[in-house]
């Protein structure tokens, strides 16, 4: 069950309008790796944890923990969108300015959501559930989370540079700093799991015999040039502790010929059964 | 520029015919971490790559590798669609087996393609440019890698326990070990890139003072229990160095009271405002 | 059958050339509640209807409507378009006007539609079949269709202040009116089948057994502070005649523990399978 | 800020595995009207209001128990998933009843989330933002929330029929009685707001000089046949007080033609232009 | 405007339910070649149609058909469900006929459309509008619309094999008349632009100093092999007149290097930049 | 399997800095007729071929130039967004040029990408598999074919009036050229199907008693005036044969009633049967 409190878990408040800065900021509410990702995709992996409770307990913690953060960006951009001139037509005609406005924010915020927040990224499209990742594996999701705290963390370094708005810039330092504690705790979980499971390949219990191991180490030069083979790393072990190798790509497979379909499937038939 | 050579990486030939895991097969085709997810997201990284040659490199290498991935699994779907009891309606009436596999098959492989693959996923949802993820940062970008990797080598391990074709687990055994490879050459990247940039909290360039950085450290306990607490790394240093702590949720933030819309979005009128 | 009358239900001539309103008028088309959404909505729900054929005479009668106003909103997106410095980009070098235009408008009215309206809304999301509404019951679906008609009421309204196009004007006053009629007229068929279905809570067909009628009639507060108590409604009755309570949640079930999966799942073991 | 509790607002076990119904349950999860479309709109609804606090709180307790209604069912979809014999391929091949179950549930179940819940509907589309409706009118969105809720309370009327398992039929019972209550609350909501604007036609604020009203309250006869007109309601008043016309459509509008695209668009140039 | 018609194109009654055909139907229903794409798609190209009165009246004529086709189908899929064990949980258990219907049939049928037709493809993945192509010019937008037609034909042709309900067959009888004469009018319409345009190539307005035209009739011969050399036509003259070339691919662009981006991107820094 | 080379295909260079343009330019890289579309759509035909190995040559010839477009494509992108004022906020509050690039370019390329190509249209809406075509008919397929590469090269034409930039006019008079050859292969590729099929209906498998040919030939008149009936081939033979018959619509069909839906699935019952 959840609950809900009042106050924020952080002050949102901008100095003053500015609704194309609303609509960038819509990328860390409803983009891949916005805030709609992450708690829910925290909690899908907490719902769906099997024997590991304290794991499931970080992330029931941390996933609650985002959907404030939905509350906070959503609460910005109601606020910046407020007393913006976003219907002043007919200022608009004698003012590039307000021309500029209406033609640059995300018109669901004045026709569809009227000054409010929307589950879209920054270009409008609406969140999708084909973002989040909860696969079962802990040490694959959590893989996963540092990915999102990563891109998450990114984005909003790069809308800290995009404002000079003390008031959304307060937001964004407290968001960079989350983003930091959640990026330390994924990359702690997954040494722990790591050295618990003995492997840093992913998933762990794969029997030997299922796979093709005298292919597992190479990297093939599958484009031009050598470059890659001068990666430092390359002349080292790997980290599942076998020596890198590196090979020109061979052709292991044969010429694929699929046979005819069946006259039902009413597909060009073979060159030798077309009538011309 | 690409070319492409007629012979397929490795061989891809069922032994039967099998629509349902057609179907299931799918997934690593077009689905979330299938072959068209990471092919396109290391060659659009590889593009974006900026004075990063050997990491460019690196990038084309395993992209072009992907591209002829999605042709082995291609190829072998319509392989698994040949024979198959697909149009045998009258035969269905009477034979409950057909009738399981014209109702648990995709569709698709009847109707659409005339038994070939589909850039789907294994319930039949076309495959998104919104899965990919390719950043600029290429530390943020490998760990989108690694964990692409990681959950399409999962994907692959369980779709090897539900098919005993041998054919079929000969190609999923080539497709472990390539995921073994690339997980351990994204994760070896990893290292090296956290070792020159001397952080591992994405992105690095981050000035000090634009984050809040008491908020860096905190585990706050949003949910009942503290059973994250307990988790063992929670008591050391977090991995860019500093200690973790472990709090109880606080409201740094306001109550949040939004100003009446404009007339113009009617909006509702505030209570008081309202005629009743 | 449909047939089509080459005339317009209504006049749609815009006064002048406006590429950036052409854009936002986009949202009344192809928008979640645009005129594709009403139209198909009606159209599925009437050719779905069992047993109630003045109702389906309804659904056909506004459907078919709706098929009207789709095309004379597409009329006046490609008037708006007509004469506009859509591909004059030497004219934009020197020219902010001009450039921001070619910002501002929806890149797929020049490049994709050559000057025409698309089935995309305001953001140029294409429209998606996932938001219309037909289930079989007629009260649920007409609770759905005054829904649409209040909130494509709604973006109308806003878009009339968005324009001082006379022209487009007396379009959106046109609509306008024709909404009116839908609310009405949906309103007045939910009142007529609440009263004849002899409930107002759909679907009326549950029997009470199945209900665990207890828990029917409160209003937990799950969010801090008792605001929401306070409502004068929530003193009376509900409509279906019980009374409203208010109370503080319960847990009423368990802490879940899942099972670990089987090792085909390759689901992380619980901690103390694990090696490490 | 949002905190969670362990315990599940209500109890979510079933008797058996049945993974064919955990992917029909998927519906109301991730579908149009499942848990977090309701939740995400009662949320978005309340952090986007403006001057009406007690409402705000009414959609915050209902938001907030929706995401544990989420929880309970992605609780109940991981039980029905344990133990099915869901990678036994090789019973499979001599088991009808495994084959069936293999072709009839959600791959995803198996192959991507490893027993566990997805945030997709039942057919294994996606969650989308795009379902979610918000617009800063309250009247207009406390009618999509009884929309949702009528909808919602529907489907799961229908899912207790599919089934036969006694927990999950006591789950869908707890859940019939919530949309008991919701859809009273909304609908109680409604009449307030209603009573309060002085109209029941959305949004209240349209100027009647912005309408063209005498297109207000007749119904056209768009499809063949007067059924629609023999309603008994159509020969009485319309719910916002004036009497409802009948009448045969008329063409108000002009025959579009439309002036040719400039040169750059290259459109199909006017008949009398082309070359031939 | 539109108007409708009771009475069907042509008859819709199948012999029997089957509620996993009703599933397969729905491919041309709302599938990427189903009605709803061609019926929106002929009605935006005949909306944006601009100087060519006559073919505006062709593109309406056969678009206010499909929409009569979507009429027929939906029809169609609603008689499949009825009667259909849709909801008979309790013979499931025993007789698994039942049970692979439940496993097999679109879900949606049952629990959100209550035996209707939804506007979704075969595996239910919803409509898109980004399924429909009206460009402006003719020649291309016919061309699409042959393809169109020729896809659905064959899907129509493909679905009559899988079914032995006579009812069912004599409709896809009258789609694959139809299809036929749609076919051959858009193909008479190409022949008659292409004639009328003085040029096969689309479109033809482009000014022959805009093309490298060094480039304009060379295959090159970018997979292994030179059988597509040995294509008969390859050795004449291409359809614009010009003699086809064949050759081996040349690169004659740049090694792409990109310059750094600026700080505020947050990507990485190349190489030399690195602290490490 | 495919290998790349470092160098690009053509030069893709551009003078300077476009960030709006680089947004307009998205479009041929990820939209309905990009780049992506085609080159993933001759790969899945040829992937899919049956017995026709030239064709399959000639589709994995240009599937594979095409990746190399997308390369070209992405590359300009990339270069487009270098040293543009994408993040001066500072200089926007003063500076109206830049406020309207921050307005008007996608806010991925600052936000999401740092500064490089993303795999969307022109609206910043992700590709789709949903978008590409591959049937296993390959007269119907290459239909498919012209017609993208017939859009693909109209939307270049209408691009290249969009820009003074002489780099980008280069590439894309490279792409007219590029295209123009597509169309003359695929076209002559139809005409020799059609002949060696001895049809020019798709599938030309179907027996003609399947198909209720007396209506193979008709124009229904179902648009208001007869236009249609003027276009001249009217008067002739169809591409088939028979002659065209021009005719007004009559109803085939019943006029549809459906029977009551179950109790289970709580539809609305017959008028009859409700209480009131």
């Amino acid at each position: 069950m959840f609950f809900n409190r009042k106050e924020l878990q952080f002050e949102a408040k901008p100095d003053k309008p500015d609704p194309i800065f609303a609509k960038q900021l819509q990328e860390v509410i409803g983009g891949q790796f916005g805030e709609m990702s992450v708690a829910m995709q925290y909690l899908f992996q907490g719902w769906n944890t099997r024997g590991n409770e304290k794991y499931k307990d970080l992330l029931m913690d941390t996933g609650t923990e985002e959907l404030g953060h939905i509350e906070m960006l959503a609460t910005m951009v109601a606020q910046l969108l407020e007393g913006a001139p976003v219907y002043e037509q007919e200022k608009a005609a004698s003012d590039p300015v307000i021309g500029a406005i209406m033609g640059g924010m995300n018109p669901h915020h004045a026709i569809v959501s009227g000054l409010g927040a929307t589950p879209e990224n920054s270009a409008g499209v609406p969140w999708s559930g084909g973002y989040i990742i909860a696969s079962g594996n802990l040490l694959a999701d959590f893989r996963a989370n540092v990915t999102a705290e990563s891109q998450g963390r990114l984005q909003v370094a790069r809308l800290y540079s995009m404002t000079d708005d003390k008031g959304v810039k307060d937001l964004l330092s407290f968001l960079l700093a989350r983003d930091t504690m959640h990026q330390n705790q994924w990359i702690a979980a997954i040494r722990d799991l790591e050295e618990k499971e003995g492997s840093v390949i992913v998933p762990s219990t794969v029997p030997p015999e299922w796979e093709a191991t005298e292919y597992s180490h190479t990297l093939y030069n599958f484009s031009e040039g050598e470059d890659s083979a001068q990666l430092p790393w390359m002349s080292g072990n790997a980290p599942d502790g076998h020596p890198f190798k590196y090979g020109q790509p061979e052709a292991f497979g044969q010429k694929p010929v699929l046979k005819p379909g069946p006259l039902e499937s009413h597909d060009t038939l073979p060159e030798d059964k077309l009538k011309g």
